[in-house]
């Protein structure tokens, strides 16, 4: 029977993988990983250069991404049945399997889905990594929250208003899933009047790394891999120099 | 002139240091963390064993912590003189010294203050950790997001009814400065209708992790280290097995 460890890798630096995610990742035999039809895979990338040669690479593509619409019963039928059809090759593997996860696992992770599946019929064991957002805020250079700040992660996939009332209601936003979604997103912004103050980051720590006030990126540039951001300014003990 | 290098050191296991902190722990010569007086800190704790026999440790101790009320304007003073102290200190030091931090030097963390002061003085490098509320949700052994949901990063310190409007807004809760506000995130969280969905852990991924329902922990029974962590349940395909 198979045991799964599923490594959390962080926000992109290779420099960033804990130890133990690292030791697992170097050593592994057979190592999975979810991916876009066609793309190398954001997971497999951050390992690149850290594999065993003689590694059993098993990349796990999506299916249907765009031909059908996401929030559709067809949609989700396809996504049901291939996370289905991956948990159950995995159980069957010999020895352990590592699956790579970009950020942490339990954090909006793809793996959550086979750990659903998997979860009480075959060991697993989940390392956490550091998210994809703590990348980017650290990539503004300016500390997220302070003192007694609400900080709300919200998905741009989100309806407009309640994206609103959220912004509103928080000190401090994280909000991914952007890309195609990023109009909604700023006029959402702009709505609660945080728009100002919205920082969008684009590969955090990894290279070609940007950051840029949202409020000044073209309106047709959307990037996939971005995450905007808005820091907390909490009660704090004042500056005296 | 001094440079400074946070370390973040993650939640608690120190196989849960990234690598680029393990590496700058393990090579400093100088050594910074804040703490409790009389305490040996939960930052100098989470390295013991790793540091060089000959490193230079300084004990940054909080001043004044119960005997102000914490937000007067005495105890907002002396944490600020504090502060204002320590970052010349650390400025006038020869070489590189490494500023030990506990989860995500960003995320909540004393070592800001800090950085308020010394940004664009000396050269600061600041190594992001996978914080400690990604810790506790991991003890927990369930994913704390899914899909669309929303996380609300709350602290117990916050007014009961800015608590249950909060908690009432958000899918996936993580609710930090418990200790002698767990009565009243206790209350906030039953009013919200979400006591039942709700887990305190202390001391996640480290030694004596505790896992519990909120439910059922003894209303005397406040411990310092523990967040509380309500996880959301989001869209996802239905699992067939």
């Amino acid at each position: 029977m198979a045991r799964i460890l599923c490594a959390g890798l962080g926000p992109g630096d290779p420099d960033l993988i804990s130890i133990r995610s690292d030791r697992a990742v170097r050593g592994a035999t057979q190592v999975a990983y979810f991916r876009k039809a066609g793309r190398r895979g954001q997971a497999r990338a951050i390992v690149e250069g850290m594999l065993r040669p003689d590694a059993l690479e098993l990349a796990m593509e999506y299916p249907v991404t765009t031909e059908l619409p996401f929030d559709s019963p067809e949609y989700n039928d396809a996504l049901a049945r291939f996370y289905d059809d991956w948990a159950e090759r995995l159980a069957a593997l010999p020895g352990e399997v590592v699956v790579l996860c970009e950020g942490d696992p339990f954090f909006y992770g793809s793996f959550m889905h086979l750990y659903a599946r998997l979860r009480g019929r075959v060991e697993i064991e989940v390392i956490p990594g550091i998210t994809g957002m703590a990348g980017c805020w650290h990539a503004t250079g300016t500390p997220i929250t302070w003192g007694d700040d609400v900080l709300s992660v919200l998905m741009g996939t989100l309806p407009e208003a309640d994206l609103v009332s959220h912004m509103r209601g928080a000190d401090a936003l994280a909000i991914m899933k952007t890309g195609r979604n990023l109009p909604k997103v700023r006029r959402a912004l702009e709505t609660a009047g945080r728009l100002d103050d919205a920082w969008l980051i684009e590969r955090g720590t990894m290279p070609g790394q940007r950051v840029a006030r949202l409020a000044e990126v073209d309106a047709e540039d959307c990037p996939y891999f971005a995450i905007v951001i808005v820091h907390g300014h909490g009660r704090r003990p004042e500056v005296h120099q």
